[in-house]
Order: C-alpha cells, then structure tokens, then sequence
C-alpha cells in the first residue's frame, strides 16, 4: 500500500460540492470512481477542505491509500483519464508517508473571494465570482479584515449547522485588493468554521458600502451572535487556494 | 428616431456568435429582440465586430436606430431587462448622431487571448482561455509579435472563407505578456481579417516553442501564404476587448 497526496483543481460549477450526495456529481465521488478505474480497489480519500456547491478549487489537497504499485505520474495521468469528463484535474501526485494526513496535518488553508462591484450583472464571470452592485472602498474593508486577525470567538461567521466542536480559530492573514472593478479577499488560517469566509465576506461588504464602520464592525464580531453580522456570501466567489504542510 | 450607441459584454459560450443563424441563439438576436420587447420594433443593429462562436467581448459596439423615445439610462435597463436570461449585458448606451457607425466609425478594434500553458488540461478557465500543454517562451513570442506591426500583407493569416476586399491591413499595437500560467496577447488594428488574431495567435506557438526562430516567422509572414503558417487558435480565447471611436 503507498499514500499518496493528490493535489487538485477543480470548477464548483460542475460538482454538488466535494462531499458525496445521493442523486448529483461531487468532487469526492469522481475522484473514488477514478482510482477504481485505475486499481480496482474502494477507496475512501480524505481532504483538506471540504467545499460546498459552487466553490473552486486552485490546489485542493486529498490523500488516497492505494494498493496497486505504481509512480507518481502514472497515478496523476491514470487518475485524470478517468476523470477526463468532468471539470476536475490532478495537478500533482507524490508519495507519501502515512504519517501524512491531508486533513490532519494540514497547517494552514488559504482561501480567496472575488466580487465584481459594478452596477451591471455579470456575463463571463458569472459562476466565477460575485456580484455587487453597491460602490464597495477598499480601505474600511482592509481594516476590517485587520480586526480579523489573531485567535478569536468566530461565532459571529458561524453557520448554524457548524459542526466544529469549539468557534476558537487563529486568522494567520487576511489582505483585500482592489484591481479595476474587482475586488479579491484573501484568508489564511489553520483551519475554519462552516461558512467562515462566505459569512466573513458578507460582513466585510457592509463596511464597504458605508453601512457599518470599522468600529460596528469590531463590535458585530465582538458580539458572537451570528445574527448581528451580515449575510452569507454566495459560493460562486469563493476559491480554496491551497494548503501549508510543514 | 435615435441612434443609441450600445457598449456590450458578453459571454461567447452562451451564443453561436454575434451574427444570426437559424437554430442557434446568437447576440444579435437577442439583442434585436430586446429592442422589440422594449419598443416594439423591427431593429437591424449594426456592430463593429462580428465575433464567432464561443469568442467573448469585453466592450464590444453595436448601434440601433429606435422610434421610441427615451433616455439612455432607460434603453440600457430596459434592453437589460429583456436579455437578462443571457449572458451579454448593455454597459452603456449613449445618444449618438446618425453620422455615427458602430462599424465604419471605428478607428480601432482592441483584441486580447487567452493561453493556459501547462500540462494539465483546465477546469476552472475551460471555455475561457486556451489550454497549451508545450512550454512556451515569452521572448521570442514577443519578438515575433512585434515584426507584425504596421502595414502589411496579411494573407498568411487569413481564413479562406475571409469576406475582405484585401489582405492589407495595419496593426497599430502588439503586446505578449506572462503571469506565471498564463500568457496573454494583445492585438490593435482599425480592422481585422476573419480569423487574423487566431491564426496570428497559433503561428506565435510555434514560436513560443522554438519550433520557428522569428526569422522563420518573418519568412513565413512573408510568403503569404495561408498553408505556410500555423493552425488557427480555438475561439475561446479570444476577446473582443474594444473599439476606439474619434
């Protein structure tokens, strides 16, 4: 038996998410089939981050045990003929020790959220990003990231069915940028809650707008209640970008 | 009567191009429909430049004489209103005299494309770029790219099926850039022959390759002759990014 680490892309328009669902396609099912086609064995893989409906994936990571010998390119190229189908790549197979786990040993996971603020509706982002239509500023939204920063009670971007034993996370980094009518949110933590960045960003949208100031903000966050912050922002902006191991 | 000049952006893969075809939804249709959905009447719009299937516009032109009188806030929400199960959107609509023509005025016609260069196939930029799995060199493609500029013959890279009364054309500006994947090309010229900016994209490959030195391209530019130079790029790369009116 080898381990190997997978890491992956993938279009969340084309998926019912990463986790298996009776009656539509996900990312998970499609990988499983893949290695069947490949050795013939039922695997179970494990990752990084699980993604909901419409998410994107730049560098996903899974683990997958298989029993058939072979080399890293070959599980890579074998694993993506299978999926050749479906919007989902391997971009990269290595082996590694068992003592690797995609989910556990994972140190930090970085996500990224783009909006298109502009009072048209989208045409070729649609699917790929956001859309909002009230004029966002940058500043007030980048220094309300700032006050993400640091170990914190996230209960006030908690979805209700989080199923995370503690809402105690560390925000390593956040950074929003600002390019033409885009704007891109940028987290880094060990790992999040249910709805964490999609909850966050929504939030994030209220200081841009003017609505809140930094300090409601600051004070929105200090209330742990999720029904004081902002909305969920849709899925479609969101984009997992990959994993720190050490 | 008011000629409306309309900025549009649209996405190629919802269409079968911009000009009409029978059992197939192009963006003219949908927006001469919009116009008679709006003022009930019989439009034929007129547009700077006629894309293919799956090639996608930024800012393209088209301009369309309406009875109905309005304002230009008006006719873009409502012709918005009217096209909103499809991918293109009116970004402006503008009040122009009759002296204008979305074609014949145009003193440019701004192109860019696409290119994904790695080994694995796309995912998320499937149908939004093209994928090239041999490594290209920015270098040399820059360098080919520039012996394009000004006047010349453009037969080389010019579709057979190409309805234009000569293969003279003058290109005002070329620009290849990289960013880390992916590689962009730009191309400016008051027009184009059908297929120029594909065809020049595919014969830059095999520059990019060092299949040809730009001596070789040069040559090959030269002999104008269709058959000499490289195969046409696929259109979803392609993007009409816009046109500049006096």
């Amino acid at each position: 038996m080898q381990r190997w680490k997978l890491t992956l892309e993938y279009d969340g328009a084309g998926f019912c998410g990463w986790q298996m669902q009776k009656d539509a396609r996900s990312v998970q099912q499609t990988v499983e089939e893949a290695i069947k086609g490949f050795a013939d064995e039922h695997v179970r893989i494990h990752v990084a981050g699980r993604t909901d409906a419409g998410v994107h994936a730049l560098a996903q990571v899974c683990h997958a045990d298989i029993d058939r010998p072979s080399d890293a390119d070959t599980v890579r190229d074998a694993l993506n003929y299978y999926m050749r189908k479906h919007p989902v790549i391997i971009l990269k197979a290595e082996a590694v020790t068992t003592d690797f786990h995609a989910r556990f040993s994972a140190q930090a996971r970085h996500y990224m959220f783009r909006v298109i603020n502009r009072p048209r509706p989208l045409t070729i982002d649609r699917g790929y990003a956001v859309h909002f239509y009230k004029p966002l500023e940058l500043q007030p939204m980048q220094e309300a990231a700032a006050v993400l920063l640091g170990h914190h009670d996230f209960t006030s971007f908690r979805a209700i069915n989080c199923q995370s034993p503690s809402p105690m996370k560390t925000m390593l980094h956040t950074r929003v940028e600002q390019k033409d009518e885009e704007f891109r949110f940028y987290f880094s933590a060990k790992s999040f809650l249910y709805h964490q960045v999609r909850n966050m960003v929504g939030s994030l949208f209220f200081v841009g707008t003017g609505q809140w100031s930094v300090a409601e903000f600051k004070r929105m966050f200090e209330a742990k209640e999720r029904a004081q912050a902002g909305p969920t922002a849709p899925p479609q902006g969101l984009y997992f970008m990959g994993v720190t191991y050490d």
